[in-house]
């Protein structure tokens, strides 16, 4: 673990030297910020603020702003400033104003931490007229700023061992909530094309609330919600699915979790009970094969495009039409390739076109491949995805090693 | 509801009216945003603009950045901004860079709603660094900058008949689990002064898996987390309880549950099974005399900071230190009395010493009570917390009508 912290201490050094800045300042509004989670992790805190000062042997130092988060913040085992040495009282009692306030604090945690006036890169997540409010008063203060967001984007690619540990429980319990889908369509009945289970009609919302049921016992949340997308409503990939649709036999039934503990998994299966239409099983085999392709190509060293642009010919070759050849197609394969998964759903690597140095894959990277096919027609249209979590590392490890039947039977 | 629109937009235009500002502008990066949740809410996006222009009769309309989210955006039933009004595509080719990106989506969606370059009211979250690109963008182009969000605060103060109904929902669902909660302590046996249920001992994490099945079969989030606190641990008010930690006989048992579905709820009760200490059931007594004095305190027209003062000195007449007698006390009551509840857990009304107008309470105001008395000494200390959820109304309502005992069997 001290290898881990070695390192992304010399990457915060490095950055700051590439950014010719100072200090790297983290402020965050309460809440969700996964900039902040990944320094702090596995601690939960309100508001606070990070200071990585330039210079050999500088690490991060956390400040908090109630002494009724000192629990929390200790957790950390970062270096503390305690709402004390910011002058949290003072402040708030003087300039209560939040602009004001955020940017005396944030000054006064650069002052303690010996760093003059100049430039500072930047990250946490703000309410824009807040930081708009902050920037403005402390440029007056001789302070300017850059950007640290891409440049910490680089550093989180590569997991540590608690993180790699974390996204491994989540992405199991991932595993556990599709295969209780398909054990729940599998014991599924048919009635006048309807799924019936124990007694009731099989509807999203049941489906959902069993998902979210297996997550939370297992300490999961799904800030992004989920997909559980029948039919027509799965060939448009980001429709999260009508709660009081019941499951038809012979229709596609798209089923993407991305739940998050301390950091998210992402895995995608599609089902479909009965037999399938010949279009749909023919799409089936070819996203099929286009994942395969994919596992095979992601290897350290490999671009994320020119994985996209490898599927992208396969799915042409099979007859769909692909972002490549119909730019802005909605129907056959209609998105990108995968994502980086980390402390944000999607993070890098990236498998964009104009990626620069983030399109490549590194060992360490956590990230998904996920070809699909999709038909958005309400009635008649259908949607296929299959998505794997992967780990690269020397022998790339799937984190979601699950059946792939479209055949619910076939996986119990 | 025409007439909660009619009156949001109202506010909208009376805002934009004092800021001086041509337009509202709200940027969001995918993920959570409770200013973006207050314009689309019921519907989820990913990432997001939102634009109010100045102007009697103009009304919010909707930027979306991809067409897989068409029916997501459709069904916030606002006026669209779609992927090709927005020009995505060329700015995905010509300005990938994310602040470039932003920046060219944002003025061109301002030129589409007929705003010419001047001053703009800022809303929604951001990276702190992509926010500085994005200004330093747009502010070259003749653009210059006020922040909405205390503005918007003040509108989001007064929840209309769905926000009200979905945080009647989401506290009535907090009430389920705080009540299984009281079943749970009151169905236990005593062991060596451990509390043992169902051949178990009681854990702190069996009950809060407990309380998220519960709210995971409602389909509600706890994104900040809950505090299930015994004994010292609860003492610090932020504390959220060590999970292995089993639940003892004779101590304080703090429950304080926030979960979210559309909007949050917060309510807290106190546990304690068998005999309490004598101090711990002195500062119960005071506590539940605390919040009878705030709720019959709480109406349209007072100050969050006069309740405040008022329930210190109940507890300065009572013997105990508060923050007003002793600042910056750990001991005795340590807190503020409450805060407003909505899209975010903490929002306006404020209870704070230097709130200005949103320290008012008012009508439609949704607001927690919540005083409390606290001894963080780890071995021998307690806390205790009572926290009613009120909707501000000529007769306010209480959404958490739960009883207020320490003994979990006077529950059952």
């Amino acid at each position: 673990m001290n290898g881990d912290r070695d390192r992304r201490n010399a990457g915060f050094q490095a950055l700051l030297g590439a950014l010719e800045a100072r200090a790297l300042v983290l402020l965050s509004a309460a809440g969700d910020d996964p900039e902040r989670s990944f320094f702090v992790h596995p601690a939960k805190l309100g508001e606070a603020l990070i200071v990585v000062p330039a210079g050999s042997g500088r690490s991060p130092r956390l400040g908090y702003l109630t002494p009724m988060e000192r629990d929390e913040a200790a957790a950390t085992g970062l270096e503390l400033l305690n709402p004390d040495d910011l002058d949290v009282a003072r402040w708030s009692r003087d300039s209560p104003q939040p602009g004001a306030f955020h940017a005396n604090v944030l000054a006064q945690a650069l002052q303690r931490c010996g760093v003059a006036p100049g430039r500072i890169a930047l990250a946490g997540r703000l309410p824009f007229g807040l930081a708009h409010e902050v920037l403005g008063r402390l440029a007056k203060e001789g302070w300017s700023f850059v950007s640290a967001s891409d440049g910490l984007l680089a550093i989180r690619k590569h997991k540590n061992a608690a993180e790699l540990a974390e996204i491994r429980r989540v992405a199991g319990v991932t595993c556990q909530a599709l295969r209780w889908v398909a054990a729940s369509l599998a014991g599924s009945t048919v009635r006048n094309g309807e799924l019936w289970l124990e007694g009731d009609a099989l509807s999203v919302a049941r489906l959902k609330a069993g998902i979210a049921g297996i997550f939370a016992a297992a300490g999961l949340e799904q800030p992004r919600g989920n997909i559980v997308a029948p039919g027509g409503e799965g060939g448009v990939p980001h429709s999260s699915g009508t709660p009081d649709r019941i499951v038809q036999a012979g229709e596609t039934l798209v089923v993407d979790l991305f739940p998050r503990g301390g950091l998210f998994a992402d895995c995608t299966r599609t089902f479909c009970v009965g037999e399938p239409p010949q279009r749909v099983a023919a799409a089936f085999a070819a996203v099929r094969e286009a994942l395969q392709l994919a596992h095979a190509a992601a290897r350290p060293g490999a671009r994320g495009w020119d994985l996209q642009v490898a599927v992208c010919e396969a799915f042409t070759a099979r007859g769909y039409p692909t972002p490549l050849s119909e730019p802005g197609t909605l129907q056959g394969y209609v998105h990108g390739l995968g994502h980086g998964v980390g402390f944000e759903l999607h993070e890098s690597p990236s498998f964009k076109r104009h990626a620069e140095e983030d399109g490549r894959l590194e060992i360490g990277d956590v990230l998904t491949l996920e070809p699909g096919l999709y038909d958005p027609e309400p009635a008649t249209g259908f949607g296929i995805r299959l998505e794997d979590l992967v780990h690269l590392d020397e022998q790339p490890e799937n984190l979601t090693p699950l059946p792939y039947d479209l055949d619910p039977r076939a996986w119990v």
